[in-house]
């Protein structure tokens, strides 16, 4: 494991336990990081004692463990994972995999750039999730909703932290339906919203329930915007921020009126998509909140970069065109590129 | 649409609402069901009064549509699915579709049987859900976690109801974390609970929460006993009942140890499990509460059958040997064979 102390969190009741200090957004070498890129100093580092007593782990989903490669175990997971900057997901195995071609090709004639006649390939167990790794780009697909890209996310993390990588930013990139947004806009989560208007990720343990702020780096939003801005006229599509709602259901925790099961009527799911609007969501999906309060108890940059679908304000079912739809899928990835390619100065 | 009457759930508070009358168990009729197999009477029916006024369906995570077949639309839905009398689901799209070819073999030498020369292959988008007809039986993968589950039954509801299926059983096939019973036992589910150890599945409706009875029909239940009771000697593993815990996470919110996150001790653990255990929880996973409740609320015949990979109560990590974990995940298949076999007469 790596040499970083992991103090254990001291049990302190709901929301307040899981607050870290806001220092990271508001000190002097955050602010430093915001216009300088990486730190350079700071290892992924998860938040769990046992698993220091652990001799062997075997990360179950991703079909890796630290033991596959022994005897070097752990120092093989360095040296295949150690230089890993960025971990890119989305929720379809074949729009990560499309994902992983676009990045390999946007390295050419770059450091990163693969040998000729090379090209990604799926990593691990592929059952579970399609997973990839182009040069300091860690990608994979983590399925749907919010149970999903947790399990993967943890995974993550712990094999990180094995490989000792350094300064990774999170980054998901997903469709999603809008909220007053026009069909198309890219939506920069500023935060997560669960399915009861609070700004949490809601999750219980051990029977008791857990609140977990699902709180974004507005470091990362801002460097987001800035980079997508500058290529504004390159990517011809709006970039916009805004609070993210996580739903657990497409259809009826949506208010959507075409699932199997309705007990409401249109006037209730109009009231309660503007009662978001007004709170400053401008986007429906079913991960952010979980993904932003993960990465905010392990103090690890993230953000999150969906498409709209459609205006909900407008409908409830997904009616644009095919080849429309596969445009906007290509949207987040084409922001996700324009801000790495900021932050790796390339 | 289906022309039977959908009516509009009466709005009564909390629970109560979802509730319907149990006489589906207890009735005379279904006292006869039990002994006599199909009713041959009812189709699939949603209830949702919005759909009747749509024109179009777009089941737009199975790639599938009402009008993709226009101008018959529907019609052609019924002449492909409308004789489904299962549908099979399960996490992982490999085991899935293992499970669509051993079915086909299955199907040799009887009136399903597939011509010569032809096999099972994937249907609709097949991005989100790996997806297979074979005869009477549907099959599809359904991802990890309650939310992804719950958009493959919505549109599977609604897809058998335009096809006009008639007496449709649902079986979701899965692994699990075992409590107190053998790694590679079957057990299937009386009813889920949810991670705060009720026997609901919780949702957020319109930023209101829903407690949704997970209940399961033990006239299913009992069927499948019997029925992989009298192929025990075949079979040779055990298959129990018990009732199922649906968590939202694989790590903290089943109490594991080796997640990247844990904030708990091996003895809270422990006493987690243990109140589990004497709750008459046997089984671990994370859709069984969701899919109880939705099929509860439709009326239609469902269980959950899944192998216990492990017993949580010996430790966290899935460390038995590949090839006993690629054995112990065909058994839920074998298990629903047996009881689709004595249903349909084979």
């Amino acid at each position: 494991m790596v040499g970083l102390a992991r103090n254990r969190a001291v049990l302190v009741p709901a929301v307040a336990k899981h607050l870290r200090p806001a220092a990271a957004a508001t000190s002097p070498a955050a602010a430093a990081t915001a216009t300088t890129g990486f730190r350079g100093v700071r290892c992924v580092s998860t938040k769990n004692p046992h698993l220091e007593q652990m001799d062997m782990d075997f990360l179950y989903h991703l079909g890796l463990s630290s033991g596959d490669t022994a005897p070097d175990g752990r120092e093989k997971l360095e040296e295949l994972f150690g230089d890993v900057k960025f971990f890119c997901c989305g929720g379809s195995a074949g729009r990560m995999t499309q994902f992983a071609h676009d990045v390999a090709q946007h390295f050419e004639g770059t450091e990163h750039e693969l040998p000729f006649g090379a090209a990604p390939v799926p990593l691990g167990k592929q059952d579970r999730y399609s997973f990839f790794k182009v040069g300091p780009v860690l990608i994979s697909s983590h399925g749907m909703g919010q149970p999903s890209v947790s399990i993967l996310l943890h995974e993550i993390a712990k094999l990180l932290e094995h490989a000792k990588a350094k300064d990774v930013t999170f980054l998901r990139l997903g469709s999603s339906g809008g909220v007053g947004v026009e069909p198309g806009t890219v939506v920069v989560s500023t935060g997560g919203v669960n399915g009861m208007v609070e700004p949490v990720y809601s999750l219980p343990v051990l029977g008791k329930m857990e609140h977990l702020p699902a709180i974004i780096n507005p470091e990362v939003v801002e460097e987001i915007l800035s980079a997508t801005g500058a290529q504004a006229a390159n990517l011809g599509f709006p970039v916009v921020p805004g609070k993210t709602m996580s739903a657990d259901c497409f259809y009826e925790g949506q208010g959507r009126l075409d699932g199997a099961i309705c007990d409401y009527q249109e006037s209730d799911k109009m009231d309660f998509l503007n009662r978001l609007h007004e709170y400053g969501v401008r986007n429906i999906e079913m991960e952010a909140a979980q993904f932003a309060s993960f990465t905010h108890r392990l103090n690890i940059r993230s953000c999150i970069m969906c498409v709209t679908l459609l205006n909900r304000l407008d409908g409830d079912q997904v009616l644009s065109p095919v080849e429309t739809l596969m445009e906007y899928d290509l949207r987040p990835g084409k922001a996700a590129i324009a801000y790495m390619n900021a932050q790796l100065g390339l």
